[in-house]
C-alpha cells in the first residue's frame, strides 16, 4: 500500500520523513498542507486530524497522527530493515521511552515548541521578539541541554550507547536550535558532538536534501536573521 | 526485587500506582516526596530525577522516570498478568500510541496541566483564579473532550473497543477535572459514560482507597471550593 504523508517541512514532519529514510523507505508521497492558507483547519483536514496538526500518515484507509507515534509505528513495522531504535531488553526499551517522553515534555512542550514559535511569530509579524516570553524558555532549553550534557558524558546517545527513538525524535528540533541560538549547542562539548553525529546520519542528510524544494516554511532561516529579531 | 515509587498522590503518581494494581501488583513501597518542602529539588532527588518531577520508579539499582514511560514498562513486563492495554496488532498498537501522545500533548501539556496548576496556585496563595490564563485552557480542554466525545460515539474507549494505555493514563487527570469543573465531563454523554467506566475499575478504586492516607496534597478538594476561587 502506498505511503502518503500530509505535512510541510517543520521539525514534526522532518522527524517522520527522516525515520522512513532510516528504514530505507524512499517511496512515499508528500502532500503539502499550506499552514499559511490555514489548510489544516479545512473540514477535510480536520476529519483526518481533529487537532489541526501536521503530519498525518496514510496507507490505504489506515491513518495515524502524532509524529512520535508514527515514528514508533515505523520502528515496529520495519524493525528488521534498519537500526534497533527501540532498544533490546525490557529495561533498555523503558529507558528509550523515558527519554522519548522527556524530549516530548521537558524539551519540546515546555521549552522548545513555544520558544521557536515566538521566533516564527516575530519573523512573520515583523515585530521584535517578546523577551519576557523567550527568556524563561531559553533557560529551560539550557537546563534540558545541561542534563543531556551530563548523560552524554556517560553514554554516546541519550538512552544508551545506541541511536534510539529519542535521538531521532529530537534531531530536527535541535537543527532549528542550531539556527536560532547555536551557542545552546556549541557551548556544550558532548551535546555538540552528539548533535553532529545525529544530524550527519545518511537518512537525516537525505531528508534535508529532499526537503530543499520543500524547505522549512518559516523564518528566521539563518542565525543572523534570528539575531536581528533579538536586538531590534 | 522490591518495587519502590517515590512520589505523592498527584495524577502523575496515581497513573503509575493504578497501573501496578491493574496488573495485580500490590506489593510496592511508596516513599513520599514532600513537594511543599521542595524535597524534589534536593541534591539526592535531583540525582534520581534531574527535572524535579514525581514519580520515580526504582527496583534494585534500576530507575525510571516519566510516568507514561513507567506505565508502558509495566504493561510490557506484566503483559500476561492483566488486560492487553498496549493493543494487539501493529495497527492497533499504533492507534494506542497516537492516543497516548494526544493525551500527553493536546490534553495534558497544552491544557490540563497548566489549567489545574493555576487552580492549585490560586488555592495555595489564597488569591482569585487568573481568568485570563484559565479561560483559553478551559476552551482547549473542552475541545479535546469534544474530539473524545466523537471518538467515543464510535468506540467504547479512546483507541478502540478495549481499555488501553491511553484510558489508563488520562483517568486520574479526569478525576481532577471532575472536581474542578465537572460540567466538562457531565455535559458530554459519551465522555461521561467512559469516565465512569474507567474510574470505576477495581484497580482504580483500589488506588484511591490506598491513597486515602496519602491523598491529593493540594486543594481545591471539592467543586464548591473550586467555584469559590472562580467567583471571588
Amino acid at each position: 500500500m502506498a505511503i502518503v504523508l500530509y505535512g510541510v517541512s517543520t521539525y514534526n514532519c522532518q522527524r517522520v520523513t527522516s525515520a522512513l529514510l532510516e528504514f530505507g523507505i524512499e517511496d512515499f508521497e508528500l502532500i503539502k498542507v499550506d499552514l499559511k492558507e490555514r489548510e489544516h483547519f479545512s473540514p477535510e483536514y480536520l476529519a483526518m486530524q481533529p487537532f489541526h496538526q501536521v503530519p498525518v500518515f496514510e496507507s490505504g484507509d489506515y491513518r495515524l497522527y502524532e509524529s512520535r507515534a508514527i515514528v514508533r509505528y515505523f520502528a515496529e513495522k520495519y524493525k528488521d530493515a534498519g537500526p534497533s531504535i527501540l532498544g533490546s531488553t525490557l529495561e533498555e526499551k523503558a529507558l528509550v521511552n523515558q527519554w522519548v517522553d522527556t524530549e516530548a515534555h521537558q524539551f519540546n512542550d515546555f521549552a522548545f515548541a513555544p520558544w521557536s514559535m515566538e521566533y516564527l511569530m516575530s519573523w512573520r509579524l515583523k515585530r521584535p521578539l517578546d523577551e519576557a516570553l523567550v527568556a524563561p524558555l531559553y533557560e529551560k532549553l539550557g537546563y534540558f541541554l545541561d542534563v543531556a550534557e551530563k548523560q552524554l558524558s556517560k553514554t554516546k546517545y541519550l538512552a544508551g550507547n545506541f541511536f534510539s527513538l529519542a535521538d531521532l525524535n529530537i534531531a530536527p528540533s535541535l537543527l532549528r536550535v542550531s539556527v536560532l541560538q547555536p551557542e545552546l549547542i556549541n557551548d556544550r562539548k558532548n551535546v555538540r558532538a552528539w548533535f553532529e553525529s545525529i544530524t550527519s546520519r545518511p537518512a537525516f542528510k537525505k531528508m534535508l536534501e529532499a526537503d530543499k524544494g520543500w524547505r522549512f516554511p518559516y523564518g528566521p532561516f539563518t542565525n543572523e536573521e534570528a539575531q536581528k529579531l533579538r536586538t531590534s
